[in-house]
């Protein structure tokens, strides 16, 4: 007879610290890092995880804890599970491990999360220039919906995902990846476009032992001390999944991960209960613990046959993903558009990332005119199911990027109107449901010029 | 009683050269070329439009007039549509003025279309460097779907879009765009990276009296002398809405373009059965003859009210999108992803085009493997309904963006199998089915190892 | 080079009577009336249909055409169309023919419709004993969606289908046919429940020479006067498909249907804008002309390979359908429910036909409370996107059957509101933009009270 | 701070006998039946329940269980619970109660559930004369998904939903609903026709003490002697909710219920996993037990508001739902249709149970063509995520009704193919994995005229 429910691989307390939890967890990507549990393939397991800042974020409403992240211990992973098939056989480097995630979602007891941007002097966020301050949304959970006291008026359902679900490293791949970090990190600067260097953050995340946790490693051994020396931080995605944060890696959704150590040693953390396409505030997707429920299948041979190397090695690969038939479907969209011209009417070439600054500030700007402070829809824009895309990428010189927002989740109408059409007084969000502060708790107050 | 139908405001005829048709076409934005017809507020319209070429480039399935095409006529427009209100007053500097896509599609009898690359020489496209060669596929339509000879095995409804929709530039808004574009021209060399400056195509496209169309303007005139030298080209989609290339701006859409000259003056053109996000070969929707089904509304004093500058004056604004009920939905998607890290190795930050461009070479690798060349799959993904998506854009060094591609187009099974499951030889496209060619007309072989 | 566009095969003259188009229209099923054009298989071509009245009803806002519509004459069918293979072979009886709506639409010029009720004495509708009186509302066409001054403050985009689409009979069939609408004709009111048989419509629609039209059969011949005699009437669908109104028959569908005489003889007709589930007013759907652009197959030996008899003969099948992928999707619908109780309390056993009954009634009590007559709402269930379900079949003595109506197609929120949220006054539907008339051309006024 | 998760309202222990909980169930419906809990509005709140045969049924995977199941003491439900205001008030009679349902799920530990169909003699099924005997598939969830051990290829994500969610009824609504049954009980067979009184199941299920379970109310007292020969079965649907089994009615949906006795007396229960429309085979859906995060709000005078009698007194109300955002959406679906014309060849005039359930065998003949037995088929579309629809109800005399499946439950392509394509051997499905047993655990064995 078939198994009921999933086993419970990795289980977490969140009352006991990151570094007490019974099975280690790790906040680095290193090979070394011993497997905490084995799974086999077909079988459906349970692992559970912490949040991303292992309780430093608390939900209490200021954003003091956001303020004063220390972002060396960041993220708190499960894992690494090595995985096998029926015949014992471990998963080796060159299959591709195939892993469907058959459910998620918030641990019992703990539902609830945050959204929060650091200080830009504490990493910022994609639009640090214009938010440096560090503020913070907490979000309650009811089902499958959240809503925030610090953001009213908004309430959708979450397209819940792992922020981080990647293999581990082999050595080789490591060494690629602390070449080419520590080459930004040092050169990056001349490279830079001028507005870039003026206001830049941190250019890599280099390893570091501080903070390092590396699972069931001793801390202060030989062993651990060269580790963390070497282990590459989880903070980018990278060859081998990690931090990609692709918002529609949902229930039933499949991935396809390189395999480089023997095991596959798959982690995974960083659990976002909702996030917008490209996580704009940093920590942006609503962060939460949570469960995954998954399956793996090992597909032997499968980097060959399935994946091209896109750099000078046979392991610059990146995976492949299968999106999940339950996700939320919104039926309209309001669209806003941006162009590589920057907020000094600079003109620049083919810009992505330009153009989808200029959009999302455009969506700020508009959406603030309903109501909001313009940092309360830059958190919203942030982890609501948002979508942005690269619509044009060669008309030269102007790349244009879109950000579509699902009308829906708002309980006013934001569609612009004919104003021979009354609509009623707009909604006012009366400032002391607005608990969000930044800058030494002040609370935020409506910016003048998004008012009505 | 209501009036049936639409009202045919600009029709053209496609046995007529561009320059020929009886309501004279433009092919640069400029305040003072004047209206060819006028349009009520409430009223269905529709508009016809040549393909953006002016048929230079023909059903015939060689890639020559691809590889030939003079890009300084492009895109001739039909308009510009004087818009006014039901008491006659036109629309006015400042307003808002929202147009809905009731229809659109391409005219009978002229049902086919094509995507292109350009040589890398003459334009290139967003992978000009890894396809540096003209080539060209015919697609031909079956109602709403659209097939090609040039790329077998793969059919798919046409999510159908005006390319280029924008209102007319105010002078002061020219001069904007003229400045800041001669300074990327002149200047931007130094503020590109060194991978960017190697391979650059044009940096900008500045006016030029060559191959130029002002519509009612006496080509020759000393007005038309004066225009032609300062009228802006249509190749980047700007403030006024123009070329960009919203995939999604479909049937039932409605887009609200910023009015700067008294009248709104509303032109279109470059009709696109379908296109990827980013359209990435550059000449890469499939491009066609087409028509609109337009109604309009103004929102009075809509700009100050609904719009929020980007830049450093009042005109430094986008449009805003409205997404329509009706297009394709598929609910399987492969999902391919780029980070920001070149073919080099080389480490970008948080550089959104890099991680494009490493998304979309993945997907052409990967669905290579199943009987198709490089190029013909850079087509397809340049024309066929996938989605460009920034889905991570904060966790430094590293972007990750992504593109997803519904498997249903394809006439075979292309997502990972494990190689347990016998899924029967892979569909092997023949060879003489395919016309594609480049460099000479050769045909594209399939690439043996379908490798970089 | 492969052909652009479709070729037209049956072209209408819609200034023209039906029975003097050039290529003559049929309204009966009959195994013996010619056909009037052929096309092959892998072929595209566009079939023009007049409205299944043929301009018996007009867009005159009153319903007196709709009150002395004489039914007889319904519907007139563009057809039938020989289908042979690339070889010249017919498809053969016991084929299946795979038919593909590539796409359709109105007639350009004629892009209007109507929906109406009959009077009980003339046809009726579902709601017969409701709505006694015949009613009309005319529907205008913008693009995709439709509007009607009869019914102000609603548009929706239409899923347009063909309400006919069928083979021709063999005789076979055909004897069966009117052997058993004969019988339930004569001696159905036995068996028919009480209620059913005090307000009961004809029971069927047997053959009758009366405006009977038989394509390119001379009227008043001697074959003529002997197929009038046998012709199966077009109202009910059948094994041949026909009248089957499945309201997502819509672009890019397919519809299998059984082969059963040599060339299949496709006749098509009945085009409708919209529809509901159900078509409950009768003449329920938007009316209209319109176009089909069809591809078709022939699948040798189909009909034993796929369909089985549903009856005591191998013709009791029935066609196969597969859905597009163009529809208009709703996120948000609100569902009214009906059980097989009726009106005067009385309890059926699990009666799907009652349940529904008590469903639409709901619905039309219900949104009879937003400002709309309820005779308004049952002319808009019949013809706007609703979903009628069969939810429980099995829970003696109760079927449960739902009527979902998508939220969008309405100008306000027609949810049931809290009374703590004050949601402004409802809307008044001005009853002089109302000229939807019955029993005399009487406007309808809203009921006072909304009650039945 | 807002309260982190939900309350635990009512827990129950799968351990435990239905009538050994700690807070004891019911299986009638009765306003003296005495509330177990209460629920204030905007609190979220978690319901438990078990399975509706209370463990009876169990996944022993033999139908012995299916064949002796004894219905008099189904359904087992939970609560009831009493709702209140925020400033304890309770709701009305008179008011609505909006329940929105913000999770449910299988009970942690119990991730399984079972489809049967009951013998002729016991019940039956909605096509107990084509499938007589008992049957039962058992299906494990993974996640989202549920799979089969006895109909193997098969998976899909379920649309879970309540069977049962119910207000208690007044006496005099109670009063009415036994009268009425009676009646059909009695009277029923005159009024059924022929083809329906040969085979017919009881018409009806009047009240039994027999295996009554009250709640609170002691067994054997006055009072639950009383109530036990008055109070109603919950088999059908009926003003109050109940068993709608409205397949749609799952997370994020709405459902307002009419309120009849003071506090309301909210009861739920019969979860399902997933369903068909219609839940042809009666013990048709996939049953688990389960949970329910539910939030009330009460609607003041609601029912007059928004409810309209559909019979002789104000209580012939029916609810009302609205749709939640997260159902699973399928883009291609195979539709069968079915005409009221029986499988005798008679034609019955516009019945929509009668041509639902020729749709409904249409499509298991059709499906049992790929490698499956109709009692596999019978119960697969019993409980996937197939949409029954009545599609014609007005074209006399035939009703149709039509059955779309998903095509993506199935791991082959079940879609007509033309035999030129060579698609390879039809799977054929193992024996020994298929357990599903009938009439004294005999395998079921493949119909012979169901094979390829």
């Amino acid at each position: 007879m078939a198994r009921v429910g999933s086993k419970l691989l990795v289980s977490v307390d969140l009352q006991k610290k990151p570094w007490e939890q019974e099975l280690p967890l790790h906040n680095r990507w290193h090979p070394e890092i011993p497997p905490v549990a084995e799974a086999t393939t077909g079988e459906l397991f349970k692992v559970e995880m912490i949040d991303f800042s292992g309780g430093a974020i608390t939900n209490n409403p200021t954003a003091d804890d956001a303020k004063h992240a220390d972002l060396s211990q960041v993220h708190y992973l499960s894992g690494p599970i090595r995985v096998v098939d029926n015949d014992g056989l471990p998963a080796l480097p060159g299959d591709l491990l195939a892993v469907e995630i058959c459910n998620l979602g918030p641990l019992p007891g703990d539902e609830w999360g945050f959204t929060a941007t650091f200080d830009r002097e504490n990493g910022g966020g994609f639009l640090t220039d214009h938010f440096p301050h560090a503020t913070k949304a907490i979000w309650y959970f009811e089902g499958i919906y959240a809503y925030s006291p610090q953001i009213p008026g908004v309430r959708f359902p979450g397209i819940t995902h792992p922020g981080i679900i990647g293999t581990a490293p082999s050595m080789e791949l490591l060494n690629i990846w602390n070449e080419r970090e520590r080459d930004v990190e040092e050169n990056g600067l001349q490279s830079l476009k001028l507005c870039e260097v003026l206001h830049s953050r941190p250019l890599a995340n280099l390893p570091t032992p501080r903070n390092c946790h590396l699972g069931k490693i001793e801390k202060g051994s030989n062993e651990w001390e060269k580790i963390a020396r070497e282990a590459a931080r989880t903070i980018p995605g990278r060859e081998n999944g990690g931090n990609c944060d692709i918002k529609n890696l949902s229930r039933g959704s499949k991935v396809y991960l390189p395999v480089f150590v023997e095991g596959a040693n798959l982690s995974t953390g960083d659990m976002h209960f909702s996030q917008g396409d490209g996580e704009v505030s940093l920590c942006g997707a609503i962060e939460m613990s949570g469960f995954l429920e998954l399956k793996c299948d090992i597909i032997r041979g499968g980097m060959k046959e399935y994946l091209t190397p896109m750099g000078p090695t046979p392991l610059h690969v990146n995976p492949i993903f299968e999106i999940g038939p339950v996700e939320p479907r919104f039926s309209e969209w309001l669209v806003f558009e941006g162009i590589s011209v920057d907020e000094h009417g600079k003109q620049h070439y083919l810009d992505a990332t330009v153009a989808y600054k200029r959009a999302v500030l455009n969506a700020i700007d508009y959406i603030s005119k309903f109501g909001y402070s313009k940092e309360q829809v830059y958190l919203l824009l942030s982890c609501c199911p948002c979508e942005g895309r690269i619509s044009g990428i060669v008309d030269a010189p102007n790349a244009c990027a879109t950000l579509a927002i699902p009308t829906a989740i708002f309980d006013q109408d934001i569609r612009p109107k004919n104003n021979k059409v009354p609509v009623g007084p707009r909604v006012v969000r009366k400032p002391d449901v607005f608990k969000c502060t930044y800058d030494g708790n002040l609370p935020i107050t409506k910016n003048a010029s998004a008012s009505s």
